[in-house]
């Protein structure tokens, strides 16, 4: 049985983590940590399962108090970084879903996993499919240079492209370098009809009312053309990534960024 | 039996047209109408079919020797624009395909035929499919007002967005006008992202290796989307508008614009 | 202002229609039918709206005490038969959502709305996107009798096809009549990889855990494929079509069926 | 400069191959190796090339007298087993297409070019796409175990399902064993609604005419679905595989059975 320790419990995130481990046979919520309700159980939260867990304010008393293997944050970076110190300290294995660390914070904490020789994983993206559709676009990328990719997402959305498809548009600049696509001769008779450019490479962002989060990355060759598409419907897509997470950092003795460095 | 005289027996339009006139029951090749081989056959020629269809150069002197029903000009706009007065006045039933009369001359043929009480298509657009797509993606925007067109060619078209993306686009702005989509606060990080803007509505382009021709319309409403999607694999797809218009052409006694005014 | 009544505003598709009800400017929603609760009002009940809106049980004393346009009934069919049959009797417009009534009960229900000269809906689907798929299918198959569809839902799903593409299926036949597809030496070496047989066309039905429910339909010419895609995300898909059988309701004197009658 | 020579000049795949050697660079063609035309050279055939390269109808004096790096099949299975023996012999690296070799024959090959440490590949597929597909299903499956895969082929084709579909299946099979997939109460109330079966995964095979070859494996999980499609549009796709096999063979020492092999 995996011990598990969740902060952020009354966040979107962390209510569904909490039902996730709650569902998972060798997996068991030991602990919360909430910036309130010290002292609490989750029964005591109106929106928290009715569960005799108990909820913490301060970590190092946490840590002190209750004997756990995992350390599950899903806060925002500022505490998280606080957190995972704490974990990687008191050797409670950190699972972090943040985009938000700076490279010196995520070399630090490496630097902590590495003497302390702890296990851990810091993740800007739980969503296992995304991270496959990352790979695998960076891998179909050394055959088909020519590469396009559609975003879509719902109208509210503010920024254009999203950020998974820039970061998918990186990995594949690291196999394929800066390419000119489409004919020398090209022209748009509409302003902004061939997309946004990335290194030679063109990022298409559709926005309309009833869209969830898709993707798909469409390589062309000649006589042929590959798509690797990813559909998110809902937050739940996170927790089979937190899940995979929680099992394979018990295996490793070091921190790992990104969920692809722990997929096979 | 409809007795067809096809302009233009060369090109790559007006061989494969010759080829579903020979394999269509109803259909009879009686004439073709060349810039040279005045006097011979199909069968003189090396890529014609081994056929004892005689050749004309002169349209006045194919229409007064030949008896026919049915005239398809696939050449030039120039030429097609002589052409189809001759076969108005001739009362031999004209289907043309081309994009590049002017107001001007189509109002006058229009004129001619309405005189002659002869029946007569002018089409810009013979594939079927992409007909039935614009007109199902006009009828869909009296509900579905949020809408963006994604068309993807092969990487050497020049020009961005297609015509049939532009089209559609004017078609569908006929019923729900121009229309903000979007965000308010919406911001491209890079530019192009949000696509061409076509009174609010967007278009992407794709230009890619491998690809033919493809349109797909998608229409975003509170939690669905409805899309609409035509592709092209070959000229074959022009055929069928082809065959389907020569029959429509003999039931009607003026002179059309577009095929889907003769679509149900 | 629209006044509106809704009956079984503590369904999931009832807390909805509620929702857009208060959302939208020229309705009004003033009493609820509800099979308890009778004499309280939306505020007394926990999951709904804090509105003073009166909940009633029993319809004709609703009718007699409140002055209302539209009728909404999202009960189960029974129920549903007896409040339209006094709907119409109070001259309060129907707007019903279900699939159960049989032959008789709409022949009868139609019968009183012509004596009543009042207008009324009973739709099997609000989807408004769904409804236009069938629409566009049956349109598109006069031009090609060639078609399969491909349904997708969750892998809770227990019986395959869907209701929708059978009823797809069934437009589709009316056009096309029964046509025996593929080659006809054609052979399963596994069996059921054609899917179902309706009249010739195949059906295929995709379970998946992750997906929602989407459908769509494929046609195939000389060179070309044309398909109509229909996506649903959530039950706010249905909202749309309410609200649209709402306003159309109020401009017409006969009792519809299907939502398909009072798109344009 | 590769030299190589092609058996098979006057074959659909083998004058495509002629062509894509004459387009590239790096690569020259030195001899073809035909069942007729001994003695003459590639201009005196009316379909091919305007060019000196010597026809060969026997493949042993075909390697006596022409050195050549790369010796490519496009033959049939009987002739290219004892072409590729020859191949091995004379130490020309076989590049071999075809999925019609016996375990048996592979293996002897295989222990031939052990012996003469000598490269060579033998291979079913040369659509890098649709290989590339295969692989990136077999990897998804070890996450997302519950998977269906849809084939689209023209209507003309025998066999369903296509012998892609059933080699992905065999393939994601080896990662996730059988399992049943579905609701277990799931119906179909018609036949073949579900599609085959395959160790508990489902394939749908479409069948329209326009379609050419296209194959998409969707995989579902929580919240999200994962798709690989590859689009395959004409012969051309084969090309691209052949120059990189071409390529790759030149540096290994050893027979290799299909194209993922010497992908990376």
């Amino acid at each position: 049985m995996i011990r598990v320790i969740i902060a952020g419990p009354r966040g979107k995130m962390g209510s569904e983590a909490i039902q996730m481990v709650n569902n998972t046979d060798n997996l068991e919520l030991v602990a919360c940590l909430d910036r309130k309700h010290d002292g609490k159980t989750l029964r005591d939260i109106e929106s928290l399962p009715n569960m005799d867990v108990p909820i913490y304010e301060n970590i190092e008393e946490c840590f002190q108090q209750i004997n756990a293997d995992i350390f599950v944050d899903l806060t925002v970076p500022e505490t998280g970084y606080i957190h995972t110190k704490a974990a990687l300290k008191y050797h409670v294995r950190p699972v972090v879903g943040t985009s938000g660390f700076s490279t010196e914070q995520i070399e630090e904490l490496t630097d902590i996993a590495n003497t302390e020789k702890i296990g851990g994983l810091i993740a800007p993206n739980f969503a296992v499919g995304a991270v496959l559709m990352m790979q695998f676009a960076k891998q179909a990328s050394k055959y088909f240079p020519d590469v396009e990719i559609i975003e879509k997402h719902h109208d509210q959305k503010l920024d254009a492209p999203s950020g998974t498809a820039i970061k998918t548009a990186e990995l594949i600049s690291e196999v394929r370098g800066s390419k000119k696509q489409g004919h020398t001769a090209e022209r748009e008779t509409v302003t902004g009809a061939r997309g946004a450019d990335f290194d030679g490479m063109k990022i298409h962002s559709i926005r309309l009312p009833g869209i969830v989060a898709h993707q798909e990355v469409i390589f062309g060759g000649s006589g042929q053309t590959l798509t690797i598409k990813h559909d998110s419907f809902n937050r739940k897509s996170f927790m089979a990534g937190i899940k995979l997470a929680i099992e394979e950092v018990m295996k490793i003795d070091e921190l790992v960024y990104g969920l692809d460095n722990i997929l096979e």
